[in-house]
């Protein structure tokens, strides 16, 4: 049995509804996955729960008509991820596996060291619905504007925990039982020697390390999030 | 302050020694890292610790005089990762990414869903190598022959924990403070139901949940790799 393929559409939801599906989810429904009129699909919006929905022949085309609803939407509390930006293969992936491991919010970060623009959001974007859709979430986590370094404490709500070699305290003895915190990785390279001095003295920032080797900053990205996944994730 | 290059070299390192770097690699110092007769790089053999060694201008090219020894060799206990070939992107980054995170074998595995064979292993290798140099190992996790699943429980010594979605215990319940484990990743679509219950039913096999989304079959790997360094982790 194949699982029936998962759209992310921009549309309200409701029983009875109708979503026309955009050019490129056509083709997907009807050349990937090769499905008939009256195959079944499943829907989401990040609002309204999943629902299941059939394809219908339309004179425009092709619609899906919304039948019933097969989970309600309920809120996904995941940690914000504050990155600076790295090279964009190693980005895209971070992106990906990040809504995967359950990333509430994608904040970009501008550091001393940062070696690289965001780069086209829209692409950044297409690959966060993707990964949802493909994961099975019911949120949509967004991607920020990128903020500076030094004012990341006022545009995210405490605590933050940030990743850094150098720290003491591994990030599972922290994360047990305590309030989801916003996980913030820095560049390639770290963070430099005033960023970090200026953070551990913020207020609502602790330093924490992932234990083991030199962990390239999408690695790190990825770990913290599965740690918190294990021993972080309340509910 | 620029981090020192570090190689993987096949030659013994003793005091006195020297190594002749191949063409890529003297090309890497050379070229891109522009060092210098008199600038040190870090070498390591996975055998012999870690070692200083200074560029000196020899008449065949260019040599590497081993100058001290900067770590001695110590074990890098860790999983072995017995996984299913995914689409060679991915399966790329597996094996980047589970390097970096400390696995100690990488045990290919052939499953009824198995959607591709491994491809050509030297690339593989060549990113392994890589990902060791870069994140600081003092081993070199080897890559071993494809094993069919029925027989993997011969190949490996238990115990082994199974990512499954469907197991009630979540990996870090079952990982803390225990003997490190084999984990065992399934392929996209996970095992078959025959797959799944002959495992369930073998001595030293314990089936185990990453709690949340549904994670493909690399994130499953990497996730189940991040919670071991964080929670199982000995030493």
């Amino acid at each position: 049995m194949r699982a029936e393929p998962r759209l992310l559409v921009p549309d309200p939801l409701t029983t009875g509804g109708s979503v026309v599906p955009r050019d490129d989810q056509r083709a997907y429904l009807e050349r990937v996955m090769r499905l008939r009129a009256g195959d079944a699909v499943r829907l989401f919006n990040g609002r309204d729960g999943e629902w299941r929905a059939v394809l219908q022949p339309s004179r425009t085309g092709l619609r899906l008509a919304v039948t019933e609803c097969l989970r309600a939407q309920r809120e996904e509390p995941g940690p914000c991820l504050a990155f600076a930006p790295i090279r964009r293969s190693r980005l895209e992936w971070l992106v990906e596996k990040a809504v995967e491991l359950g990333v509430a919010r994608l904040q970009p970060v501008e550091t001393a060291r940062s070696q690289a623009g965001l780069g086209p959001i829209r692409r950044l974007e297409a690959i966060v619905a993707e990964a949802a859709e493909q994961c099975g979430r019911l949120t949509v986590p967004p991607i920020a504007g990128p903020v500076r370094l030094a004012r990341l404490a006022e545009a995210i709500a405490p605590p933050l925990v940030v990743l850094d070699p150098d720290a003491d305290r591994p990030l599972a003895t922290l994360l047990a039982g305590r309030t989801t915190p916003c996980l913030v990785i820095g560049p390639e390279g770290g963070l430099d020697a005033d960023e970090r001095a200026s953070l551990a003295a913020t207020p609502g920032v602790t330093l924490a390390c992932l234990p083991g080797n030199v962990l390239r900053a999408e690695t790190a990205a990825l770990a913290a999030l599965a740690v918190w996944g294990a021993v972080g994730r309340v509910g």
